[in-house]
């Protein structure tokens, strides 16, 4: 912390910081300058809240220094972090590409997508059973039964199942039939469903709300990380923003920064993050190029009849062209991540 | 909806159009234009999804034209809805003042505070008990602890409780000991809580979330309202845009564009909504200017040593003089309020 | 400047940045922590470019301190700045009120409207010649055969005038008809221009970009006065955000912000700000209970008929009632006004 | 147009908005539906203005459907533009890349600079002799001996030449040294520059502004096209967000938005795009897979030296990297653009 006094703060005015550092068991650093003072403080071992200085008198600025976040940085844990996802994993070498519906709607649909899902190579299905809607009166999911097909999607085709949980009571079920629990943007700062998946030992593919910032989204995985649970897996899936040719913005720079602080997984979501058909393809290009872990992408039989999300959905046969070309862009970059991670690793 | 038509669209593309629309059960209109035709749709009793249309060959645009709400629209119900909160009303011609402090630390911190709201006039006190940080790190509040010392707060001085609830358990507790449950921005389209106090018969406060639009929020209510509890108040407390000069940006337009379309009662919280101090006092003016039912303020008997928020949080007096300076503006304003009034509901 | 080291920077690392910061004439302040360093620098007059030290090796991050602006600081200028606009002022005790219509159509248009704001009470006309419209097709102004109509406004009915300049000829024309130049949002930061009005000696009302931080707003006024026009009046018009129920998000936390740092007089645009007719009232009323300097207000004979900007002009009947309300907010908050006064200059 | 009648709307405001269109000269189509009328205009060539709508008795809203641009629009020019610059094309099967210094110092930078960009095979060299700078005590730029610096870069690397200009003046010296003017991202809008650049004959890079939609950006494109120079490079930079861990959030999305209407080529810079070193290579890496027809980089000597924007400067080692990477990408992707671009033409 460093803080910043008036050019006209008194002397008084000063002493009174000083003594507040020094009452809050840190050690005060005085600068003087040309025209004002500047404090810094050491001996905190985490962030100091900034608001024990800025009401005082004299004091112009009260600017973070620490960041406030431990489980979830390289600072504890250097290399990379792989998470296993039932019998595959996310974070390594391969790229993890997670495909499926928006949402479960009957065992038809379910299965013809699941059959394209296992054909192009992916070894994740993802399908939502609880939807969270906007509106009380949009369709809002097939809950349980919905996950009891997941399961045989899983038995048949092999495929490790991440999908989304809303409350205990989704997350219970979650755990009891899938993979991987998802918790969607709506739910990055339900602090209580965070902290409920954290003492699960399911791994947990969170994904970064609509207007959270980077550290926002980090701290949300360090209450899952506090509880125990250090299985989880990051998501960018586009921010809200004033652009209208999409639905969201796709904030790809998310990717290396998140790599550039923590040691966790982040994959990309170019269905929700641009909510436009044509784009899914080029977007997934450009997160797989940026560095992404993976990425996770709507499919379905017939977008035109999808009770959810139709508009952004990729047809079986656009969703195996879009394979196809990500996996030409991470084959191209495969001897570029071996050069970065041993970078890292050093 | 209206459904665009691409120039090249074929006479095919335009007969797909037509029959998925008689499909859905509703009446497509053609409309031939010079450069190409567009297509409206009536019969439907609410919106329509676009996603049946959007990837449709040869269309352009699916553009939405009903609304997707019902129960909180002045359509449904054209005067003002007047919240009971505890013994006392928000809506009404009355300006609302809830204040106190962000979180609850200890009793004598919270009496000092309730007895200067009390002082003010004000009916109604603010305190948390469950808070929802940011980090997992930081002061979670006092919990059911906290709720007691508030329950003894509307005891002693009559004043009517608001606070908030993150998760079910704590509505429960919240609905034992309180008067009105808030449920916070970071909650707002946390639907599994939403319907949960859509189950309760008190009051909800239900805050703006950071990234939230009109109609996101109006349907947030709706998902309260659609369990039958019609007892719902909206808070604006700023959102997430570029401006750092404050903590938030408070975005007042949003009072006169709900009072447009809903009979629900708005109030404004320049607290949470500026997170500065000094901009708390003007805000709340321009927010009781701008036609506001009421205003959600911090007050903290000791700002510089408040364990949450202490930046925004207001001394006893400054709260005092900003209860003045606001009242000055409701009542210069009660002629204006009435001829609106009159007009809204003629 | 604060430079922070990264917990694992090596000793050769601390050296570089202490020799960086003497080889620019300043002076380093070594602060020991427990897991780091951080460096003060003292003995700069101005801001220090954070890019000497972003890239050095071992420096995790490079925070500013000092503010970039001069002249358009309360450390220069204490007291508030009067800004004189042909024979009346902007930024004294009176509420400056400037209106008429967006675009200058027909002599008849600009008369009919110029009565009814000159009945109101106001002293100062608006109404653009030359018009920054988004479409190179739409209606782009008429010229200086609407600033000729503007000076007979001037003379008729002793208002004075403010209008925009788009550019270099731009100027010079309104420096001739015309008693305010007022450069736009789009042009906030068009720095030639700002030079060129800077030797004016005009004074300038200078709108906020639609994007623009309040450094950059505070900047782009500091580039005027660099060139000796001190005379500029600052202009709050909405910001682009998500939020659409608006045009624009009028952030009329600015003003208390302006005032915090900045002696120059601020004023407020509801019905750029808005962009709808019934939230221009309300948001006036806010912007003047906030503190605001001055209003600048869209009026139109007939706003159906409008060339531009009709959706949110106001018809002469609704505009007298605006100056009604907010002339009734402003003796409201008089004796408030001089308290902030006082306690400012003491 | 499409009008929405509110559901109380009368007979005689539904009437008032068929006079009005006809008044237009276009043709209304009612649209009776369950609970309210809509009313279609077609015969109109342009896009119309909606305020001749918004303010009329019944109108609930008035919603845009043709586009307002011809000639950037592929409806006009099915097929991709590719510009000539100098002596080398923009927009082809090729990926141009334009790398040098932000601002230019001095010849011995430029130099060492130019012969890295050279090495790397790229085609184009910027550099900035006119610097559009937040503060007007920040270093302004080299003016035309900068200009001429670049005038032998060209001659003695053969490397064509694009440089900013920010005035008329400007534009002639950029138009006599220099092969493309570029247009930065805060003169976008600046509507006489764009006329004026509409009136050379030297190709133009047209920045997209902070806050720009996908219209303004396209319209603004449409001014310099209106006057008759038709060789236009659009360029996304970043915009500005509530995201704070890179300077701008490089929205890559509007690639194929651009592409999906327009027939202009798009290039991206990451660099402005990210403001962070680190993050430069990772963003144009992903700017090629998505689609680019090129990228703009900033490659400094030294870039802790930079006078400006030396955060986001990479070393020539760095750049070489770059170009590795983001050839490898583009060889990858090179069946696939073939591919698009005859679904596109057919």
């Amino acid at each position: 912390m460093l803080i910043v006094m008036k050019p006209d703060a008194t002397e008084t005015d000063v002493e009174r910081v000083l003594e507040t550092i020094e009452k809050l068991g840190f050690k005060p650093h005085e600068m003087p300058g040309a025209n004002r003072i500047a404090i810094g403080i050491t001996g905190n071992n985490g962030a100091v809240d900034p608001t024990h200085f800025e009401n005082l008198s004299g004091v112009a600025d009260a600017i973070r220094v620490t960041k406030p976040y431990k489980l979830i940085s390289k600072d504890l844990r250097p290399e990379k972090s792989i998470v296993k996802v039932g019998s595959a994993e996310i974070g390594g070498a391969e790229l993890a590409i997670i495909a499926g519906p928006c949402a479960l709607e009957n065992p038809k649909q379910v299965f013809l997508v699941a059959e394209a899902v296992s054909k192009s190579g992916a070894k994740f299905f993802r399908g939502g059973a609880f939807k969270p809607r906007t509106s009380p009166y949009a369709f809002q999911g097939m809950g349980e039964t919905g996950l009891k097909i997941l399961a045989e999607v899983r038995e048949q085709f092999d495929l490790n199942i991440v999908t989304e949980a809303m409350d205990e009571h989704g997350v219970d079920l979650v755990e009891k039939y899938g993979d991987c629990i998802q918790i969607g943007a709506r739910n990055m700062q339900n602090f209580s469903l965070l902290r409920y998946v954290g003492k699960t030992r399911k791994p947990v593919l969170l994904k970064r709300g609509l207007s959270a910032t980077l550290d926002e989204l980090l701290l949300a995985a360090e209450y899952i990380m506090a509880e125990g649970n250090y299985e989880v897996i990051l998501c960018e899936r586009g921010i809200r923003t004033f652009a209208a040719h999409a639905r969201n913005t796709l904030d790809l720079s998310i990717v290396p920064a998140i790599h550039n602080v923590s040691h966790l997984p982040v994959i990309v979501d170019p269905s929700h993050g641009t909510g436009r058909n044509y784009m899914v393809n080029p977007m997934a290009r450009a997160g797989v190029a940026v560095g992404a872990d993976g990425l996770i992408i709507e499919v379905h039989s017939a977008p035109e009849e999808a009770l959810c999300d139709g508009a952004q959905a990729l047809t079986p046969m656009q969703y195996l062209e879009l394979v196809r070309e990500v996996t030409a862009i991470h084959e191209a970059l495969l001897p570029v991540n071996k050069i970065v991670e041993s970078a890292i690793v050093a």
